[in-house]
């Protein structure tokens, strides 16, 4: 069997390991040279947005899955038309666009933070006298770890920040003065059979996802079913396939919904070593009709990413628990490289070993 | 950095996955055209005992490492003149002489069922004479999985043995009336540091390992221990580098050491869900003088083979706490195509799937 990938970065080459241990390969479509699928699939070079390399991509294929959410949805849709693309291309349309998205969430009547749609000075001053300051302006699209958002402080703030934005469509989200935040990872069958791993908490540094923890400190039954409960209404309303991330805000006894991700996502790396079944493992079965693995944590887990820079190599494996995932790129500023998962049966020495990974790989 | 391996079936395919995350390459010699590794790693075609080949092979390779004990000792000792080659080639010619192995044992006090050396007809009469029947004649050379192994009954069977043989050197051993078999996987680090998993409690059908249950039921620490205190002797003795396993037979308290591969182990597979860390990565780490991993068992496991034909994917990976792992091999009768891990919480649950896939694979 085959499953084709858009995109050949690290979700991708964790994918084709997971695939390769049921005996199913992966074939990439990537428009990059460097590729760290490349070490554990089959690359095809080409656009997402040509044809023909499309046509050609999807020859041979069982199943198409992406490993990011800004595939062009008319080339999802192209694929879908010749073989099964799943999750559906509906799920990549929400995703990409905030605006869109927000409404997504209000239709399932998933509490989100404010927001306001804005096209124009007008609408943002609007947005601003509507919302209140601090506020967050963000591009409806291709945003991602922390880019095209800006922070809106105070009211001479929105100049430069309307400025920065260069026309592009926005939207105005109030500043919740959240608790923590938190991700749901979920994974639906062909057959709508629906599992849930245990709710994480992360950590953000500049924007970017620096540490996860799961299941997250002091989750109760509450908490666990409320955040299942909206990524069960995203899953059932766009009868999807595979694995969904949904980032949430937690506000007291509340859980607002931040975006959701159609695809494997950052947060769930711990399931690899932390989980019954990892989260590649269940995007695979789910988009080829297999039964679901169990989704319950075993032991308590962190994940730290590496950003921009290694940590010595052999300091992270004399860490009790620790394990160390590289992802064969070139090391540049913000760029995520790898992830170190410490595992254990005590959460306390995970915490410690946890610490000890942030320091080695540049503080918290 | 890259690893060179010979042999290039499913351990080195599992041992290049578990690379693949560390960043390193994995490069196979063999001289299959059909390889399990192929998808995960460089194969390199050619005989073992070509030394041009062997030179090509070893370019550039940070260290050498090989999936079976029947690499030519001259191969691998031309290898380690070039590169580090881990485990030390004196273990292969150790493990790959069954003469060897038992006087290797014998010399460090661990105690195995009697034997003696048999090179003609005349010394297989001494030897019956001496041991008594019923007995093992095995070849000295090239068995596994049960193959050039004839069980003794009864004096009529002496004829028969020995012809069959077919003038191969041999030795003959007492047959021991075991309570069970059991394992122990091992791991050395280039310093010394040493670490063991449980105990595991094997099952053949004949001759071949059917179904692996870790830790073996009913293990307590003194059988741990005196597992442990025989693989030390075997890794101090020889300075080892990488995984071993002993095969031993359990007689009421005593064990004695049936034999060794100097190697990542079939009855080891249940570490890739079963233990903090499996011995794929654990071997990577060793060669590699990297720290070890905790050995550790996350709850009960147990490991089928799945040989000749393949059950269904669905029906296995309905079964909960099953993972199936496909070594992408044409099914032929006797081959070893897969295996399917069943992890859990609860050894009687754990104990009822496996016998759904035992159920599954073809019966017990």
């Amino acid at each position: 069997m085959i499953v084709g990938i858009l995109g050949g970065g690290q979700l991708a080459r964790m994918l084709a390991i997971a695939a390769r241990t049921l005996e199913v390969d992966c074939r990439i479509l990537d428009p990059q040279p460097e590729l760290p699928a490349a070490a554990v699939a089959t690359c095809v070079r080409g656009a997402y947005d040509d044809a023909a390399a499309l046509d050609r991509f999807a020859e041979g294929l069982d199943v198409v899955t992406y490993e990011f959410e800004n595939v062009p949805v008319a080339s999802a849709e192209r694929l879908a038309a010749r073989r099964p693309a799943l999750p559906p291309p509906a799920a990549l349309a929400v995703a990409q666009d905030r605006l869109a998205e927000k409404r997504f969430f209000g239709r399932l009547g998933i509490a989100t933070p404010a927001w306001a749609a804005v096209g124009s000075r007008a609408e943002l001053d609007a947005a601003v006298a509507r919302l209140g300051l601090p506020a967050v302006l963000k591009t409806r699209r291709l945003g991602y770890d922390g880019k095209g958002q800006i922070v809106l402080r105070a009211a001479a703030d929105v100049d430069a920040a309307w400025a920065a934005m260069d026309g592009a469509a926005c939207i105005l989200e109030a500043f919740v003065a959240f608790d923590r935040e938190l991700s749901i990872l979920a994974v639906r069958g062909r057959c709508g059979e629906t599992r849930f791993w245990p709710v994480v908490e992360n950590h953000h540094r500049a924007g970017i996802l620096r540490r996860s923890v799961a299941p997250a400190p002091r989750l109760d039954a509450r908490l666990q079913a409320a955040a299942e409960d909206v990524a069960r209404r995203v899953l059932d309303a766009l009868r999807y396939t595979g694995v969904l991330a949904v980032e949430l805000f937690q506000q007291g006894d509340r859980l607002l919904a931040n975006e959701m991700a159609p695809r494997v996502h950052n947060s769930g790396h711990w399931t690899i070593e932390g989980a019954a079944t990892s989260q590649f493992e269940n995007h695979v079965r789910a988009i080829l009709g297999l039964p679901l693995g169990d989704t319950a944590a075993v032991g308590h887990v962190a994940m730290v990413n590496l950003i921009g820079t290694l940590p010595d190599r052999a300091a992270v494996l004399a860490l009790p628990g620790a394990h160390l995932h590289l992802y064969g790129k070139t090391p540049r500023p913000g760029r995520k490289l790898g992830h170190v998962t410490v595992r254990g049966e005590d959460a306390a020495r995970v915490a410690a070993a946890t610490e000890r990974v942030l320091a080695l790989a540049g503080g918290t």
